[in-house]
């Protein structure tokens, strides 16, 4: 029972430019856990200015952007923290790390609330938005899954978009099927070639 | 792509007791539709007292409760409408009906917002909820869907139960799992009496 928060991490380099990553946040007690991945911009990040925000948003785009190659999405100050918060947050938590659990892949930053600010209204669940969230999932362990896994994947949650999604979910889903319609023209590409191989020298 | 809010509607009768049902209302243009099942108390008090409340929130338990027969949340009033808001509301949107296009199964109340308020800050999106919101969907129509359906499903949702949920999460989801286990029980009963009943006049 570790509750988590999928949110938008924005954090600073030493140059004070901001990266923007996708990623869930662990309950620990009244602090949270960031556990990048290593090799990542956000662990580097932090290595060097041990502050993040969490970013809580329900704008899809956003989430599946950052899988697809879209990371520029618009950032504003934050009074007293030099890490700048994404404009589209709903709301946000300033996280200053305190301590590092280091096991190699992927480090733990236990952190603590240093402020939290509101800014828009939260406008209701919807089940569009869930299913892109799985679908980004997906996109990010895509070298991992066997295909046919993705296929049924896609195809359940496909419905919860049909229902009810409006034009950003459309737009945010789009994008993530195209990575998969991508990953798997390469896969493709790479098959072909390896028949062709060793059609070659067969 | 029309767009849907799954939120908690609330609304009143003639004496004013509160009626409180998870609902998903469909956005057109800048007003939403809520269309209540016929029979159900939603639509009967609509048609008494033709405003409601679109709380949102991302309580599972309230969610999850009003399908399993604990309906009675703590509601507070709002100013400038008869109708109260429920407490645990992240932010809601008052609601007055403008017209009805009544199709005999599920009328259509076209509604304008009239007045919006935020009262807690949205602390981000969490798999194990999404997964609670389509397992009460579910759980709605349980009397349409086939068992091995249903396996499925919860099958795939309870992964993001184990990877996501906290306590209040994992409370809303027994609920409904007992809910399905409840139904289940009772069709194998009539399930038995019917082969009873069979033998005995066969």
């Amino acid at each position: 029972m570790t509750y988590i928060r999928e949110t938008i991490v924005t954090t600073i380099d030493k140059q004070g430019t901001v990266h923007i990553a996708p990623l869930g946040i662990i309950e620990e007690g009244d602090k949270w856990i960031i556990a990048p991945f290593r090799p990542s911009k956000t662990l580097e990040n932090l290595s060097a200015i041990p502050y993040a925000i969490a970013n809580y948003t329900d704008d899809m785009l956003v989430f599946a952007g950052c899988l697809t190659g879209r990371k520029d999405w618009p950032t504003v100050p934050v009074k007293g923290c030099q890490v700048p918060r994404l404009e589209s947050a709903l709301s946000h938590s300033v996280l200053k790390v305190v301590a590092v659990n280091d096991d190699g892949r992927r480090p733990q930053h236990l952190c603590e609330i240093v402020s939290e600010e509101t800014h828009a209204p939260f406008t209701g669940l919807n089940r569009a938005k869930a299913a892109i969230l799985e679908l980004a999932i997906l996109v990010s362990r895509l070298h991992m899954l066997p295909a046919e896994k993705i296929d049924a994947e896609i195809a359940y949650l496909s419905i919860a978009i049909e229902k009810t999604a409006g034009p950003d979910e459309q737009e945010a889903w789009s994008w993530l099927i195209a990575r998969v319609k991508d990953h798997r023209d390469a896969a493709d590409a790479k098959g072909k070639n390896a028949v062709h191989h060793e059609h070659h020298h067969g």
